[in-house]
């Protein structure tokens, strides 16, 4: 049945998928390898869906807002910053949105840039629309390149910051000097911003090659709805609407969404009190392990175990990763560039899960002279 | 401003988006414009919803299952004939499906085959992928033509039956001939097949060059969760799931879909009850109006409006759109084709609704010479 495949295009015949974190289905795992939220959504939310289903659930027979609009409006007034409808699309997640990104920039003729390390999935965007890569690597310090991306001949440039798997974020400022010099659409993927001390959207007014992509999946607790958005120029917007699908958002989604944005009290509380977990095991790691990460300012930690003689490196990483899969304990690996390899990329939970990973790692060090 | 939209693709900026229908805010509106369901979901759909929600809505911190395996289970084993999870894709909404299909099969390199009229989104789909289309059209008789579909040089051909906006049907052994000449992958897109006598899914085993596409927002009374999918050969399947996003449906959607799945009594009912009224107010348009309309196997009526003296034109169809309009009945007129231009479209709704449209079609009529 080879002859199937040859009626696909030949690029898509050759494809390799994404590949998503573990997602058990069975209980008893802790699960800090998706950077979900430990914490459960705003109380609002199930309220406003337990409104719009009152009815047994009658409205579901009609089609949803096309355009998401009341959620456009509700994420424009979140924002502030003299953000309107028009600055704002809504997608089925933000993959969505990115998707859109990548093929209104990218293809064949038109090359589009990310870095290496970076959200995973741009690559595979890329490759789905036959479209060329121009990678630009960071090096160990993870500081931002930021001349190779000024001067990279990409047509559209996706920026990760605060970075996966790093969680280092980047200044405004460097932002800014990218911004000037570009000849193209830098898109600033912000899924971790809520956990970070600044964001780009007040650049947005300067800059209309500016294009910033958020999620509600991370710090709203709401991967389940799939909604992502975008926030730029009216005019990049309008592009991006002529390639959306008609009804990209459910009416669940959107009902869900809408309650979550207007409890922004709610949020901050949640997201004040990730931050100060996050902060405290990281010191931890590295105070009672003398374990390095990276300053993180997303809802994880990307720490480099090391073994007790000091040393640090792939089988290290494989072996703690090992030991807390053992605990059913879940977390992330990427183990396939040496910027990556040492280290695991573990997503701060609520206080039970920390500490029961901190035991963990604990627990591993004394026998760590084996690996 | 012009500068940003040459930042994007020269295909994306010339781009005109797909029109859905009017989705009207405010109420008091008869909405038979864009073939939902006149009835309400199953009510083991809301059960299903509330009893995922009953923990305060927590679980939609959690991303949704990546391949929606639950959904695929329920919907390869809702068809029967053989099928299993290996068969089936889930999107979000079949347009998201028919959007997977487009990127798969077409592009610079590659036509896209659909027949005129058909669903109106395949050639925006098309010209997203700076893909070129053969277009085949109907005469008036809206008969197959089988041969032209043969002999296409497509790679991919979109069929739709029931065909919209007609509600016209076509044989499988129609479709048979054309599986078996056809030299590429043809797609039936039976988002109304569950109101018909026949359709495809019967075709799968012998036809790996089948994908048959379905939907819930029609004959499940779910649009407003935006699921739908794919029947076919595994390999297509699996070339399909390539290009998906990771996480397309969310977890709401998923429970609704299984519900309602799972729920074949309530829907086999509520089919036979859609059928009827729309055999009913066919011929009642016939015998009482004289118009003419396609024989049916949809939950619409495409019907040719004639004025007193007998006449049938644009000018007429527009009036009675108009008159429709001025009593708030919305129902679908499509004036770009001498085709499609005479007549109107008319979802099946309540028995309310249809005699509100009934009513209103005969209080047409003696005015009409004026037209």
């Amino acid at each position: 049945m080879s002859l199937l495949s040859d009626l696909f295009l030949p690029h898509i015949s050759r494809l390799k998928a994404y590949t998503p974190g573990l997602q058990p289905v069975e209980a008893g795992w802790t699960k800090l390898n998706t950077n979900e939220c430990g914490f459960p959504p705003s109380p609002r939310v199930a309220e406003a869906l337990a409104q719009e289903l009152s009815d047994g659930a009658a409205s579901l027979r009609l089609y949803p807002n096309p355009t998401s609009a009341p959620v456009r409006r509700a994420i424009a007034s979140y924002h502030g910053h003299g953000l309107g409808v028009e600055n704002v699309i809504v997608g089925n997640g933000s993959d969505d949105i990115l998707n859109l990104l990548v093929r209104c920039l990218g293809g064949p003729e038109a090359a589009t840039g990310f870095t290496y390390p970076s959200y995973s999935l741009y690559p595979v965007l890329v490759e789905i629309q036959a479209g060329s890569n121009r990678v630009i690597e960071f090096d160990r310090a993870m500081q931002l390149p930021v001349d190779q991306i000024a001067l990279s001949s990409a047509k559209g440039f996706f920026l990760t910051s605060p970075n996966a798997p790093t969680g280092v974020a980047f200044a405004n400022q460097q932002l800014e000097e990218i911004l000037k010099r570009f000849r193209g659409i830098l898109v600033v993927d912000e899924a971790y911003a809520p956990f970070a001390r600044d964001n780009a959207v007040e650049l947005l007014d300067r800059h209309p090659n500016l294009v910033v992509v958020r999620t509600l999946s991370k710090a709203h607790a709401l991967a389940g709805i799939r909604v992502g958005y975008a926030l730029g120029h009216p005019e990049v917007i309008g592009l991006l609407d002529r390639v959306r699908d008609s009804y990209n958002v459910s009416r669940l989604s959107q009902v869900a969404a809408i309650a979550a944005l207007n409890d922004a009290c709610y949020y901050s509380a949640l997201i004040e009190k990730i931050k100060s977990t996050r902060d405290f095991y990281r010191n931890e790691w590295q105070r009672k392990l003398g374990w390095f990460s990276y300053p993180s300012e997303a809802n994880f930690i990307f720490v480099e175990p090391q073994d007790a003689r000091g040393q640090t490196g792939l089988a290290v990483a494989q072996s703690v990763y090992a030991h807390l899969l053992n605990r059913k304990i879940l977390v992330r690996a990427f183990p396939n560039h040496p910027l990556t390899a040492l280290f695991l990329r573990i997503s701060v939970g609520t206080d039970d899960e920390m500490n029961l990973v901190h035991q963990a790692l604990l627990a591993w060090q004394p026998t760590a002279q084996s690996v």
